[in-house]
């Protein structure tokens, strides 16, 4: 399904006014279940759902690697595609209350960032070393991104998120009304094939937050870039998880707010 | 509490490396109960958080007015500041199970756009015909508001909204990590005084999605404005509840999406 829809728009200038025809992104609710249990509705743009369904589920931390999850499908009798089911895979588990609260505030242990940042770590694997990137590579990779954002170059006003290899080829990329859709489309996409992704390296069209980094690290990756900034509690979840996290990378400048040793 | 706190970054450049000392955007998480129910955790900048508690419940539907709220306090025993209790009115009822999913999500004919708008219907007070705006003042607002985003001038990377009058006067702006709660600090910074909001004009730093629309109409604001993009479900909600729907409002341009009678 394509994430943009065209509108009728009008366009006010100095003195003119006119009405033109333009292309605004697709936005929609989505519902996930697992079996007979509502898990989230999101908002988010139509299309790649099968990966949003997948990616959300891991970076949540409700399932703890794709193979505890049979089948993605969409929800019998949903003719929209709103719909989406998770089966969860032989012996496989889970505790519906769990959905009730965020990740991020599932420790019993109260409502602060240390409890956020300890509720994440239970979710995210041990991080491997990680790869290294060279700083012209990490200079290249807002470019090479921005060339494939296929609907922000029709709307100017969504979301994407990008895996790269260390040598900077692009893997692959989502776009989404929502920053951490697009996060979660793309976490979904590679999960299929490999898992965790430790090998990669993601970069972000927006900020780095506390939970882009919880979703990076749920899945394994060691490096996460933003083209804007990054909040506090974003960078000492880096710092805990051995996250590297960088920041306002345009041009060829950038900033790095904790795992310096992986950029060289 | 200050938005921002300050963190040591590597600033990396095309041939340097310097460790300095910046300004960062502070994000926590934030607990909001009332009565013994927990509503809601969200990630936001400390700083306006009774504003936060108060336009929260408003906009999201958990009470209808103000006055359906007692008082606005901090947790007993929550030293962190983190932890906010509205107490309700004398003779005023809420369902817990309404916040088990978003207001969006309420309705029982299932998860669609149309569902999505019916159910922000119930919650959102009859639109008044609200204000008319000159486009001089329209494209004056960018400006304004740009003048008053202290955080932003210290870190490059925090949200805000601001409401004006319809001659053009700023009458406040709230700063957050999340597009979300800086529009709801606003509202609930307004709502203490006057309800509805109707003859305030509101702009956001980034974009209208449909919980902006949802928000605002919430709050019986009839211009809502963005220096980004506008999603389609955003606009289809503004065009069905009556509100004008602004966007890519930088310089002396904008498309009006819906609702252009009130931009002369």
């Amino acid at each position: 399904m394509d994430p943009t829809v065209q509108q009728q728009v009008v366009k006010v200038g100095r003195t003119d006014r006119e009405i033109v025809t333009d292309h605004v992104v697709a936005e929609a609710p989505f519902e996930l279940r697992i079996g007979d249990t509502p898990i989230a509705v999101l908002m988010r743009s139509p299309g790649h759902d099968a990966d949003l369904a997948l990616g959300f589920a891991l970076t949540e931390g409700i399932v703890l690697r794709p193979t505890e999850i049979a089948t993605v499908r969409q929800l019998p009798g949903d003719d929209q595609g709103d719909r989406w089911l998770l089966d969860l895979a032989d012996g496989v588990t889970i505790d519906p209350e769990q959905f009730r609260r965020n990740l991020y505030t599932s420790s019993s242990c109260g409502v602060c960032g240390k409890a956020s940042i300890d509720a994440v770590r239970v979710a995210a694997p041990q991080l491997s070393e990680g790869p290294v990137l060279d700083r012209d590579v990490l200079f290249s990779l807002p470019e090479k991104m921005r060339a494939h954002q296929s609907a922000f170059t029709l709307t100017g006003g969504i979301h994407a998120a990008a895996a790269f290899t260390p040598s900077g080829d692009l893997v692959a990329l989502r776009e989404d009304v929502g920053r951490h859709n697009a996060v979660d489309k793309l976490i979904g996409a590679l999960a299929a094939d490999v898992w965790p992704l430790s090998e990669l390296v993601v970069l972000v069209s927006g900020r780095v937050s506390f939970e882009m980094v919880q979703k990076v690290a749920v899945a394994g990756l060691s490096i996460v870039c933003g083209v804007s900034a990054a909040s506090s509690l974003a960078i000492e979840l880096g710092r805990e998880l051995g996250v590297t996290v960088v920041g306002f990378l345009r041009g060829e400048e950038c900033n790095i707010y904790t795992g310096e040793h992986r950029i060289v």
